[in-house]
């Protein structure tokens, strides 16, 4: 008896050592580093909705942080169930809506009631600094997280993730940071820094490449540029990172498909690698 | 003095242990598995000769394996030297020339002639399994490597790499493989393997996806299909392989560019990842 418990237990660790270490012909698709890909709706700043949906497609991507070039923030709650109707059928799901600047409390009030009829647990938004605090209010109010986004060594409110971090880290902890990674890079940032140390804040990424660590660093094809990816994906596995990778692609934007193609696949890429 | 030698030993097994385990923050984008990235040319097989450069000059890619549709094996030497220039002021690199049929000894005498002149060191062909003997008799004649190319199930000469390799293995060293690993996945060969099994004679890749280890399995971008790339990827750092990585792109041939855009972003995330 005890020596076929002992077998039994063998087996089991046996089996346990197999699921723990995978050949990667039994499991090649499954790895711990592989985050969901979305898209920044700016990304297709120049197209209309279906257009863009359409381009989602052939790109074989489905998140979306939807832009209000695409669905007004005014809009009503018709025009939102027809855009949401095209959504659904093309198989696209919205996940937050951004980067939305809310610069009175007129605008706060406007961005967390579209948030609500367009259905998304988040926000992607500017604040301003002074608004920061009825913000927050909205946010226990309604139960819709605020990702506040970065915008690089220009941005007079936000440049870096630690702008924003520093002024929300006391706040609701569903006041977080949408880290935009080449804002980051330009304001002498490292992307992979950055996420490791407002980790317990970090909801949301836009995920670009930029030319250098520089101000005036140009927007390019991910995986041609400055930024670490491997760094940067390693960071993200080693926090956990339980959000979307949004890319957004601001190079050629008359003429994205082939760039936004390129970048698509390079993420895919390195987190399977 | 035992005492500083068993230092100094210390030390350089530190130092060996140093770049043995670099940080990515210090070798950003040195991998061991970065192999150069080319394309196969009849991935381009709608376009002619200017527009396949200028699509290449997007994708950021260099390397051509080049096809008689874009520079027929029949070229004058005045015409194949206007395409060469072409190629020089596009920034393109023909590498090799191919895949090139050879059913006769004419043509096998042919395609020698075409590689002297397009001054390329390498053929990639497919002569008939009689004409072997004569090719490599070419092979030692005129010190221009010959990789024979695998083309699937559905092949009457060559369906997998084992069908060269068998008869390949005794002949010149400069004699061996272009190992097209989607027709390998379809045969029912693992890629990875294949590499593996045939390495002492592999010198050139067509690398592509496929939907499924079957024969009627269709070609897809690359990261989309059923190669495990990672494995695939292991597999040539494993080996040392010295060659290219040629992306042979087969979906959408008449609008292939978005396709191929992912597939290159894949393939180079795959290698930093």
């Amino acid at each position: 008896m005890k020596n076929r418990r002992s077998f039994l237990q063998l087996s089991a660790l046996g089996v346990a050592g197999a699921i723990a270490k995978p050949s990667f012909a039994m499991e090649p698709f499954e790895k711990s580093t592989e985050f969901p890909i979305g898209f920044a709706g700016y990304s297709f700043a120049k197209f209309d909705i279906d257009k863009m949906i359409s381009m989602m497609q052939r790109l074989n991507v489905k998140n979306l942080s939807v832009k209000e070039i695409h669905l007004p923030l005014n809009s009503t709650k018709e025009a939102i169930e027809v855009a949401k109707k095209k959504f659904v059928d093309g198989g696209i799901n919205v996940y937050t809506v951004g980067v939305v600047y809310m610069r009175s409390k007129e605008a706060v009030d406007q961005a967390f009631e579209y948030a609500k009829m367009v259905g998304v647990e988040m926000i992607v938004g500017v604040p301003n600094q002074d608004l920061l605090s009825y913000a927050e209010a909205k946010v226990k109010e309604t139960n819709i997280r605020l990702a506040i986004h970065n915008h690089g060594p220009e941005d007079k409110l936000y440049p870096s993730p630690k702008d924003i971090y520093d002024r929300i880290k006391n706040f609701d902890s569903r006041v977080g940071l949408c880290i935009d990674i080449g804002h980051t890079l330009r304001a002498g940032v490292l992307p992979e820094k950055a996420v490791k140390d407002y980790r317990d804040r970090l909801f949301d990424l836009h995920v670009k490449d930029v030319t250098a660590m520089a101000k005036d660093a140009k927007v390019l094809e991910i995986g041609r540029g400055a930024i670490n990816y491997p760094a940067f994906m390693e960071a993200l596995d080693k926090i956990n990172y339980k959000g979307m990778c949004s890319i957004e692609y601001e190079k050629d934007m008359s003429d994205p498909l082939v760039g936004m193609a390129e970048s698509v696949g390079f993420v895919k890429g390195i987190m399977r690698g």
